[in-house]
């Protein structure tokens, strides 16, 4: 039975003492094991996962470990257990927690700051300064789920309240695990200003955040949302969700494409989610003077930029990694308001144990996959 | 004598018909000539030039035209005046103006906004969506001194009464001609957020913008303050203008440097200055998560960047143009002050009809010139 | 015929020399009148007025003249036009105008600055420091339509180009006539910070703006928003605009229901739409600590405040007048994506003759009237 | 011995297991007693408080106990400490902590928020939601120091880092207990946007707070600044910490006075530290239009505010309590680069045993007194 000193537990939902959960053995190995069932603190609590979508990104960690620096040896003690885009149930509530109740269905954010930096007293925890250091002799309580601690590819996993959002009744598991990628456009579209009703934008790339940066631009009343890709499958899934114009970058020189459909000034933002060499210049073509780019995607080598056509042109170039600001919790008001179905992007679903074939799916965009979510119960 | 419809003059500062003048005839050629004085219009007054200083990019569109699209000929329609760091006496009102009054010391920035574009709406004049529209049949009202008007390298210019920053009775003409400089690192400074006090920058590049960067830094409580260079001798003028340290990255590796020098985290801000290849990657690697970089100069051919480290590290990038925001008030309230002492970096006095001369020491530095400043008067 | 120099027109579409307008004789004495349709100068053009909506500061004009000082006896020189909620379609245009072509429908805002001074260099143009400057000698170029310039009440207008707003074809007359209207709440939620999504929001007062600003709210994905007042028809067309909640204060202490309603802590925002003597006072009771207040309405008289609970609560209030920082462009964008129906506050139509029984209406709330629209065409 | 488990302590820097310490009993009532020396937890440490300055604040707390709720029967459970304006040493470090070291000279402010709430996580941390939450069963962790924690009358007292800032070598124990005063002015101007050189601005009441704006503004520019009260030598004191003007409002109309001193326009920004009753609608009328209103300060009861001219002008009225925004590190920095000489404020110095006496000359303003300090070694 689980009933850790100090954890309050609920007789309605019994906890195991222990778990199924994916681990990482070597670079590219998964092995589906037991686990002992977490244990949450101060300000944390134990969530049951319901349902967790694979990113891109968990393929990247999967393979090569995750973008930054880790202590303690992880990901690659062959305990770790990745994923980061799930959603659950409240299972069991850290010492001193109220702001959550046993039962409460909840979608998570990857990042809860140390709250001790100068950027976590900013309030820019996703930019915290202790990034990774939660384990061992360092631990200054920075977490980042499924990069830094365990996260979502098993049946439990203890969250920092910070990262919890309560998600509408009506809202499915599924679309739940949608609501930390619409936070991340929508945190980009945060550090573009945010006020972007009626100003023109640019989607460069229809994967998932780019389609559902799509949808929050629209949903924020920006006019006209163009969508750029390359293929049309991904464009016709942009149109549905309410871009005003698509661009299919085979058929067409992209920035010619973007200027005429706005006319001579080019657009205002350009959001940039392709990771694509020339995305970055192409992006400062398309923009009017004063114009701004956000980059939620890279190239992983050094690619040639255009600095002069950026400084000459007043433009602002926004690196964000994840969904800081709280933005996810204003993605998933407007996807419990209705504002747009972010479930289109959902195409596959596997149980737990077929996380490999689930992983196979998404990497090798199998059926066209986009969002391949996995259920866990 | 002067004397247009709806201008006042005051016969206390006679103001003649023609006026002395270098124009630019074909690229790289310069006629020292006479013109007729120009005409005041609404919000304009009649500056009489006293001092101008002399900026690299002078040396470029001299050479080979402003950086930004002109219509109508300019600049080498063989009447064109260049020069845009300059200061005077104002010699007479436009219809309306009683902003300023004739005999009063004035500095000028750069950029008159059309004041109807969406960006000149929210502010942002030096991003004037209308640049170089002001002359013709697509006159919007946008004027950039000595870019898309005629400059100051000549006894009087018409300037936009948003031009002109009033100087204290204390400060020298060719202090005055510093402002623009100073103003051109506040506002790098006020994009970066502005409240520095007490937090790390780096200043890359000690020419002008750079020297003076460190001074408004430091102005403003940023602590502590890192110039790197090449040259021994600038990075000197940077310690005497407040710099806590110099780094001469010919004898050690610049990010290496900064990063023991302030420890553990990196730095807060960068501000761009050297226009080096590489500047905007080693930038990246002085910086903590969260940083930020103001790019005020740039390399003319695209370079290779690492956007991978910007996108994972939440890194920022400002491309600035000028002097915007108001910033050359709060550089010269500042300067009004003493908080530093900006003609540390003015080396040579050329009189007017010397300006060839005075082009030839800016550009080739020599006897380690770095500002070179023409009087005419 | 109308055929002012330097101006273009359209056969298509002609103007008359002279037209129908309501000026204003003795305080609360209107004429019906004819006068010269006006002429548009640089940067502006002339709009064939529509339609015309009535706001109640159109009635304290009329009766006592505007709330800001105008040079050159204005209003009560009995030739002036009150009105400042009109559309049209551009009739004329001015020397060099490209922005806008004869034939457009545009909607109006009220403010145009002087684009000279302090606040307008900062894009805060409805603070301009010239306000009410723009008649004769000291001709600054400030507009406030219907304030300090001719106004609606009349069969054209001239207009600075940066008040008007183009509008959706889809949308009716009167519809485009409430753009102002809902801007005005969108310029009150964008200087709260406009990132309401998922926030909590109270409006206080149903009356035009109050219940625009519900939907305002909503449409920026506010939630739960809170409309209390006096008049349960009001309250019921706030609830048909998207509020969660209403509270009438007849019936209820609006600061138990509202922290009842949201829970313990209070909510984020509070708009103050009523003018009531005590609205501040329990607005700050309504909100948590760090909470703003936004007063787009205010009691005539000086009236008791409890400041000692703003300042220990670290609560900011907001003073705002008209529809600064191009929010009606950002209400217009969303009423044109239909996200609200404004049109649910739009109670009675009269033709231009009839204004002074559409004022009467307006004052008198006759048959419930909530915006009365005048017709003049 | 003091060995707590887990807290680093140096043996050259021993700590005893009890110490001196002023509690407070009934209302008004301060007992010198021994009480232990408290613990510090996680991302806390132990200061050992070397000087410590009385603020007004604490004279109510001392007379009525906090201005928020505290949970758990303090302040008046007969064993609490007051007092929040203290410096001193690191003398232990509690688990995990390495941002400072046992040695480190450092001075406080006031407020570490919980880390969880929607303020915190905007960085708010001075609007912690779960202000007073950190005793017993309800403790989220947040303190202000001196207000719902043991405060600084005493030997030693438990700090969270967040509330430490290192001061310079050169800066006397003194000086250092003034670092808190000047960061609530520094937050102030903070919250007005920052970038006041060349500004103008108004302190209205020179108490420690509105002297120190007067030094801060300086500090940051801002010209003219002008400072209001009632006494002569306050009045002085402000001249000599930079105040370009003083009005002494016994002889003359501040409104008037001020708007003379500026010309037309009125000012930009006024921080009002006098709690007068009058002082919010004089604030109102000095400033132009779009200015703003520090209040850090308030009448204890409700007072008539002429709220229509807040609104018909655009002014905004910020509400602060305390020194958030990490404000302090602000002031600290320019403290440490001589920007200005606080330690004019500071008038009397007593020994910790003689707090009653202190606290006297403090209240009473015996000798003048301004910033009474009491060393505890």
């Amino acid at each position: 039975m689980y009933a850790p000193p100090g954890v309050r537990t609920n007789p309605n939902m019994a906890v195991p003492d222990r778990m199924r959960a994916w681990v990482l053995g070597d670079p590219g190995q998964l092995v589906f094991t037991q686990k002992p069932v977490p244990v949450p603190s101060r300000a944390e609590v134990l969530v049951r996962i319901d349902a967790v979508a694979i990113c891109a990104t968990d393929l990247e960690v999967i393979a090569h470990g995750p973008p930054a620096l880790i202590r303690g040896g992880l990901p690659f003690n062959k305990d770790w257990t990745p994923g980061h885009e799930y959603m659950g149930t409240v299972a069991a509530l850290g010492p001193g927690v109220d702001e959550f109740g046993i039962g409460d269905r909840v979608t998570v954010e990857i990042h809860a700051g140390c709250g001790q930096c100068k950027r976590c007293r900013m309030g820019m925890y996703t930019s915290c300064l202790n990034y990774g250091l939660n384990y061992g002799e360092v631990d200054k309580g920075h977490r980042a789920n499924g990069f830094t601690t365990d996260g979502g590819f098993a049946e439990y996993a203890v969250n920092n309240i910070n990262t919890l959002i309560r998600i509408a009744d009506a809202m499915s598991d599924e679309e739940a695990t949608l609501v930390v990628t619409a936070g991340t456009a929508m945190y980009g579209l945060t550090e573009l200003g945010g006020l972007v009703a009626g100003e023109s934008v640019v989607v460069i790339g229809p994967g998932p955040i780019g389609l559902l940066g799509v949808a929050v631009a629209k949903a924020l009343g920006a006019s006209p949302v163009i969508l750029t890709g390359t293929r049309e499958a991904r464009l016709q899934k942009g149109l549905e969700l309410g871009a005003d114009h698509v661009v299919n970058v085979t058929k067409q020189d992209a920035v010619e494409a973007v200027r005429r459909l706005v006319g001579g000034k080019g657009v205002d933002y350009v959001i940039e989610c392709s990771g694509a060499a020339n995305a970055i210049n192409e992006a400062g073509r398309m923009l009017n003077r004063g114009g701004k780019i956000c980059l939620a995607a890279f190239p992983h080598e050094p690619v040639p930029v255009d600095v002069a056509h950026l400084v000459r042109n007043n433009i602002y170039v926004y690196g964000i990694r994840g969904e800081g600001k709280s933005a996810t919790h204003r993605a998933e008001a407007f996807m419990r308001a209705k504002r747009f179905d972010a479930t289109k992007i959902h195409t596959h679903t596997f149980p737990l144990h077929e996380l490999p074939e689930a992983l196979r799916y998404a990497r090798d965009r199998i059926e066209d996959a986009i969002k391949v979510v996995v259920k866990t119960r």
